[in-house]
């Protein structure tokens, strides 16, 4: 085998790839997984009666710029995406298939620095790469593809519908980080807070879910649980579309998370607040709750009669990021 | 909306275009798909104590030309290829779920019979679409990503590594079909025998997979199973060298594959054993048997002592396809 350091993909065939990557995502002692990669397919154990499964997609020059982001940071923004919507099923995630189509041209090199922080993520998740895909793409293309198996451990899952008026709605995590940091990368310069901003910008390149935060909040009798993918009111609305209510957002309490996090300090309380309400990408998970609160979580609106989304009563468009919006 | 016909992706909003897409995979009285498109994940019920799981992807360029494949044969390959995969293990398929990533310039009726195409192939195999993801792609680019799920029904897997000296060699369904079809299409003129290729670009541009013939092998014995997507030569390989056999092709039965198939009239003895041998995408499961062949099986070799893949004896190279080898 070449050295890696220097080369291409088109140097390599797949097996020598393969060769280099799978050891990446050995889990020695894994009950789960009852055939590793190698074969037809990968065949898992213990997921219960009941499979969460979900499939999430990265395209290069879309969803990242590798100026902006290193290989292990797509991979771990691309596995936090996929554990969040198993997490906010109120499932365990318990594997991921992973599916790389690359222009030959591209860099062995940053292919394994993918698989490094696809790997990482799944070790923090206690999750395993059970299989997986690759392909070669056409000159400058490189599209990582993840889906995700989880199991409802004999749980009902926690849907969208599950609203009811009365309901506290509430967050575990931060607001806004991704969104602050992507404007930050976009406006070219990060000058003043740069430690602040920092973290704005290690959030956006690769978000982190908390294992287990979902299966708590189904625990602790969470009506309708999302994560915060295309932006807090988008995907709010669609809980209150979901379950037929009107969710109204608590404007002090999210100043409040702009004044009490790095969002105040480099963006300032106007641009802070648009940045909670329509930032995307955070994968967070918002829910909602009949009874108190479970420790970690913050109040920020209520669940009402009626339909939409509204800010201290004031009805808010649904922004936030649509793929193909015109 | 707009009107579909003249439509590009662009034009309308995800949710817009989810409201062309999910009927057409809506499936009623499916008592495996619990939660169905629409919420974070999907869940499935009945895959019992052991899930089998793949993933494959096509993109456009690289693994089909819209000059040859139209949509619906594209979803219809992508469905065989990961069906396949599951067969292959022995495995029942229950669910699919599908990632589009697409130029928006992309025409709304090509992503429509693309879903039809995928419907179609699913419905056919009994299974359900479960969820999937759209994301918007650089001009040019149209990548679809499809995984798959099954359930062994609690039988053991047929792994590719439980090949044994003495064990049949056998084939149900074609070979060499693909990529026959492949070779006429890049040939750029099909002439005389157009009836008979119309068969071998039929399947080129839209494998299909027999519902049940893995979990059939599983019943009957197979001690190894693989589908053929890199070629026969190339995939039994993998079988040899997974089970530390060799595996020796029997160019008599083989020829006579060619003899009582469009391959021996379109293309001739010699083109039409090439293609048997190194024609990939066929999606024929090939298998070892230790006892007698079941119906509709055919013989095409032994398994002996050694290593490696032989014809009548013969060592033969590994040709095939591979997505990356210089």
């Amino acid at each position: 085998m070449r050295g890696v350091s220097l080369s291409r993909l088109g140097d390599l065939s797949e097996a020598e790839l393969l060769a280099l990557v799978l050891p990446r995502y050995a889990v020695t002692g894994s009950p789960e997984l009852v055939v590793a990669p190698g074969d037809d397919a990968a065949v898992l154990a213990g997921l219960g009666a009941d499979v969460v499964a979900t499939t999430d997609t990265m395209v290069r020059g879309i969803d990242w710029r590798d100026d902006w982001s290193s290989g292990e940071q797509v991979g771990r923004k691309l596995v936090a995406q996929n554990l969040a919507d198993i997490e906010a099923m109120g499932g365990r995630p318990v594997a991921l298939l992973v599916a790389l189509l690359a222009d030959p041209q591209t860099e062995v090199a940053w292919v394994l620095d993918l698989a490094d922080g696809i790997a990482a993520a799944a070790l923090e998740a206690r999750v395993v790469v059970a299989g997986g895909d690759l392909s070669s793409a056409p000159p400058g293309v490189v599209v990582v593809a993840v889906t995700a198996l989880g199991t409802l451990d004999g749980r009902p899952p926690v849907l969208r519908s599950g609203a009811r008026p009365g309901d506290v709605l509430a967050v575990r995590g931060s607001l806004g980080f991704s969104g602050a940091g992507l404007a930050l990368l976009q406006a070219g310069e990060i000058t003043g807070q740069a430690t602040a901003a920092a973290s704005l910008l290690a959030w956006h390149r690769a978000p982190r879910v908390e294992p287990g935060v979902g299966a708590g909040a189904a625990a602790a009798g969470a009506s309708a649980l999302i994560d915060i993918s295309d932006g807090l009111v988008r995907d709010v609305g669609r809980i209150a579309s979901a379950s037929g209510v009107r969710i109204d957002l608590d404007g002090n309490a999210l100043l409040e998370i702009v004044a009490s996090t790095p969002l105040g300090v480099v963006l300032g309380e106007d641009e802070g607040l648009r940045q909670v309400l329509a930032g995307g990408e955070e994968h967070s998970l918002v829910g909602c709750f009949p009874g108190p609160l479970p420790p970690g979580w913050t109040s920020i609106g209520r669940v009402l009669d009626g339909t939409g989304v509204t800010l201290d009563g004031a009805p808010q468009p649904l922004a936030g990021w649509d793929h193909f919006a015109p």
